[in-house]
């Protein structure tokens, strides 16, 4: 049986993030610095954008970095770190705002001091470890000190954007982009960056939203780039195809959907011609009708991923820009979305089971290997059953049909919702061929939070092994390890074909 | 990194509360002895009653204090404790009625025997040693015993009611009062009593359910009071204006709404008109006529209390009286509600989404602080996004509106469910602002679950630096604790302005 | 205080299932030892037939018993491995179809290696040790000789059906039968079997579901057994307890239900007329008309259970055949079932109501003893405590009610599942009064899960202890462990009566 970890009463002024820190026994320990810590990064899902990679533009301060833009009319920033701001009450000019950048800072470290077990806490810290090499707590008092000492870093070589991702050891960075997006910055870093690869991941959003007031001007758009008329659903699943093909030579290999909550609901052809006709025309839809079309697009969209052997993911249970004034003000991804606490089930059921259907009666497999994540930890028992009796048959359709319960995302992206997400994948599943960690950051600092997955990932087979649940084998466990930091998404997603 | 806590072989036999109980490591040791011990309480919640604090008469017996006042007609009592009974099977006469004290004090000892792990089990004996210095176990065999022991010391000087509230080094008692309330013992206890306040909190549930068959009869008394006739919505709102304003002057500081599940939807003025009505003319509401009556209720009185700069405690997701030939024999409050399951984030959306807009519309804040409660757990992420999304943004309304999800409540009121609330709310915002812990008791002797509270944070906290996810400084971490303890009450809410 | 478990430095080769897994510390270790460790099984809820028991032919081979039967068109086995075997990416051929059995277990051996934490892996390994006495791994490269030692085991004495239930110290096995079987090898058994008893449980799902194609010729087949013609409600329910009676006197104690989602809608007598009507006349039913039939058929059935003191079980929350395609190929009970996500609670409160009311009216106890399994955990507490605040109570009907909240099911059957379980049940009842496990199996090898179980029951005693919250005394913690193993089951159930 492994022993808790041996613990040094002259080391206590040390422990925090500590070499075994989140690791609670030698077995963990061990795990961790022979087989996690090595292996090369694949984030599969993620919000830097190409072009701010393939600039490479010195970063400014670490205010930028690490809170925001400065621009009070189109905001961008860290909303994780934005929440915790105003909960601690400042001033929004030294959140979204344009306040000066050290006073950011300052209003940070002061908000800090209260966000004891919040992963930010221990995301910064380790940020500034790992990047920086700053062993320091981010004190009010500190504040200045660990400002200038990174700024100072950040204005000379070797702290560009693209260092970060070298030293993070990324081999695979996937933005997310619009089917309309040229790539063309996708195309420039395929020619100049040989470190790593930047690939573009599919990311529907305003063909779905058909509710939205900018669809008939968006649709206006994709019919310009693609060089014809999108007047129905013909000419509309074309230019769809169109786009994809587009992506696919880009190196795209898999989707993404904001998929929050879904109503099936299947339409006739002549209804779906309907609300087209409806909405190109200004009219406004009904729930149903928009449900109508929603279902049909996202069947449509997944058949065609299937065909190309891309990975579909669907984003489940979040509720977007709940707060009305907040949105009108500052826009969309400014810390003001939620956890939603609709049930979900039935609608994923129908929409594989018709995906199914019709791939039998059509003798081609239309069911796309598929990634649900969702927000809210109680769908996830729901989630992976249902998406183990639907995706996983290989009788049925002749196709390895892998499916992924998504690693714990955004408000669980914690240690509680980490360890919560590998135990219910572990026991209904084979944690084995999980798919593992994605950073879903806009921030290129973030690589930390594969090593913080890493750890808990090693903690939760140590835990297991103390318990005589598991083998005490370090190289079977270890194999396990390696394969969920690195190798089974390698395999899984087709970006090294 | 700190050690598990040392462990004598001698010292098996003195394991139960013994000092360091629930506190897993030497951090967390030092955090409760140094720093959460000795803080003063504030009970901002609670159901203990003035007239009782301002009575002060002594206690029959400690049957009379743990389990029931021994009238059947009009049973009142612990009804956490009246289930446990139940589920062991006893005559109902032993548990709400009006059996012998020293039989119900037996048969509530012979229903501990299975209470292995409820907090019944904790909280009784944790009572016994506090208040009364009695370390034995309550089996059948020392029933009698302790009860005579008992009993002598509650005839005894220094066992009235308000030396339990002084014991137990309580600041602020707040109860819980209908708006017809007139306050009497609040005001003689504001003369009388020097040691602690006693305030009122306003909890206007018969002002919000229209539905139930005293409603009329309840505003015709609402109108004695204020001294006008209510008769439409305005005369209605004048009237609650009238009782607020009263209440605020007694010292009142907050609200509590036993919210439950909650339909949003809005009515236009002759909706309500018509609705009132109909209801004072003696007709029956449709469930549609009911939520526009509710939703409106509840917009008007959350608007009422950010004038006032009042807090606002909603209780979600409870469904009470659930056994109807129960609540027709016994009453409310006596051990038949229950854990609801319904959804609730959408309502909860467009509710302060619409006290924000009037907000605007009216450049006056309406949207009140806010502490949400609910009886299931599922909802702590939901609503903890939603509010943090909602009501902590200074830059939008302009005032500082710190928002709070309420302490594990009920029977989430548990070891698992305080950790797993502290857990959500460090993970998602920020722990040190947490306002803590209250007892929503009705009982003298329940203080002790602020110990029991105060204990499981200090161990979360101590938890955390064992994986090295805090730094091992107890001054920064005792800070904390000392906080939430006290001085985050003391400071949210105005009871010392 | 106790302490963690001495862990020798040389021991570490040896944990995977050592004599003290999943026992943390001394006083788990001496629970299970002492206490939990030799009571007899009550295997109250199992889908083993009666004829395989009668029978006694010896097994082919360890993949007939692990896997499946090798029927293609009738695939029978254990669908839980062969969810992983799916997921693992085997063709069907080797999981529920013809292929050769020792492929099938190389199969398995293979899945294995990436199903760490899941309960398979431990119970498998378990299985083989207990059983079989074998120590290995499953590992592809010792899968061959596994298999050959353990199929030589099963070729030879001692290792029939019948001696599996022998050598795990059950008493009594409940089978689950449809009300039409005629029991023959249950009475069989009766005579011939002196070491267990085989006992029918009452599962009336082809009663209960109207919607189904088949109905109307399972009433057909049901009015041929009872000799007389099913025409209207009053027949329906003449033949329901002609065979309620008939497997009353085989010895059956209890009925299950396959609930999964249940919505309460009553119905009038000439609706519920009109129903039938339709239904035998072959109309199609609306939703709505499936859930009146429903609501009456559960009422009935619930209230003929209390009559005859039988206990009764429903499974919610389950949503069963969710991939059609899977479902038309090979039949229910084949890995296509899910966790749902529906909301419960409202319809529980208002079926039992109706029974409660019809029991005062007509003074006559017609709420049956009953157990509340969910496979959704979300739904634990709600279920747990409205199932407390109806049928617990003593002084209301006379009757002593004792209610249940079944344990951990199917999905949740883990060590994380049984945990938040039993925390659950301690925390708002008394876990003391717990009737405790059951394997819900379909094999003979699955009596190691009563270990697995128990094995968890005494870890969270001793933890409980090592915190302080309960007495350091092994005769009462020794105790409650004996009655949750078996005491309670025996006195709960009327087997033996």
């Amino acid at each position: 049986m492994y022993r808790q970890k041996e613990i040094e009463k002259n080391n206590l002024d040390k422990t925090f993030l500590n070499n075994n820190f989140l690791l609670q026994n030698d077995f963990a320990i061990e795990l961790w610095h022979k087989f996690a810590k090595t292996e090369p990064i694949i984030d599969f899902h993620c919000h830097i954008e190409a072009k701010t990679i393939y600039e490479n533009k010195p970063f400014n301060n670490i205010s930028e970095v690490w809170i925001s833009n400065g621009l009070s009319s189109q905001p961008k920033g860290d909303h994780y770190k934005w929440r915790l701001m105003r909960a601690a009450g400042f001033d929004e000019k030294y959140i979204s705002g344009d306040g000066d950048p050290r006073d950011k800072f300052k209003a940070f470290a002061q908000t800090l001091q209260n966000a004891v077990g919040n992963p930010i806490f221990e995301w910064s810290h380790l940020e500034l470890k790992r990047f920086f090499g700053i062993d320091d707590i981010l004190t009010p008092n500190k504040a200045d000190k660990i400002y200038d000492r990174v700024n100072q870093l950040l204005a000379s070589d070797n702290f560009l954007p693209r260092d970060f991702i070298r030293k993070s050891n990324v081999e695979v960075v996937c933005t997310t982009d619009d089917p309309a997006d040229d790539l063309k910055y996708h195309k420039l870093l395929a020619k100049d960056e040989t470190n790593f690869k930047v690939l573009p991941a599919f990311r529907p959003d305003k063909l779905v939203h058909i509710e939205k007031p900018d669809f008939s001007e968006y649709i206006a758009r994709v019919s310009e780039i693609v060089g014809f008329s999108i007047t129905d659903i013909n000419s509309l699943k074309k230019a769809i195809i169109s786009r994809l093909d587009f992506f696919h030579k880009a190196g795209c290999r898999l989707s993404d959907h904001g998929f929050d909550t879904f109503v099936y609901s299947q339409a006739t052809d002549s209804e779906l011609a309907n609300i087209l006709t409806k909405v190109f025309s200004g009219g406004v839809l009904s729930d149903l009708e928009v449900n109508k079309y929603q279902t049909f697009i996202y069947l449509f969209l997944a058949s065609q991923y299937a065909k190309r052997d891309w990975v579909m993911q669907f984003h489940i249970n979040a509720i977007r820009d709940v707060n009305t004034l907040a949105f009108e003000l500052r826009g969309s991804d400014t810390g003001y979305d939620s956890v939603n606490d609709e049930t979900v089930g039935q609608a994923i059921v129908k929409f594989f089971n018709d995906l199914e259907i019709k791939s039998q009666k059509n003798k081609i497999n239309l069911v796309p290997r598929t990634i649900l994540y969702s927000l809210n930890k109680n769908d996830y028992l729901p989630l992976l059953t249902m998406g183990t009796a639907h995706l996983q048959d290989l009788g049925l359709y002749g196709v390895k049909q892998k499916f992924q319960l998504g690693s714990a995302w955004w408000f669980n992206d914690t240690r509680n919702g980490m360890l919560e997400q590998l135990a219910i994948l572990a026991e209904e599943s084979l944690l084995g061929n999980f798919v593992g960690m994605l950073t879903d950051s806009r921030s290129f600092l973030s690589y930390t939070r594969h090593e913080y997955f890493r750890r808990c990932l090693c903690d939760y087979l140590g835990q297991l092994v103390q318990r005589g649940q598991l083998p005490n084998d370090l190289e079977f466990a270890g194999n396990i390890v390696k394969n969920i930091c690195y190798w089974n998404a390698r395999n899984y997603f087709g970006f090294y074909n």
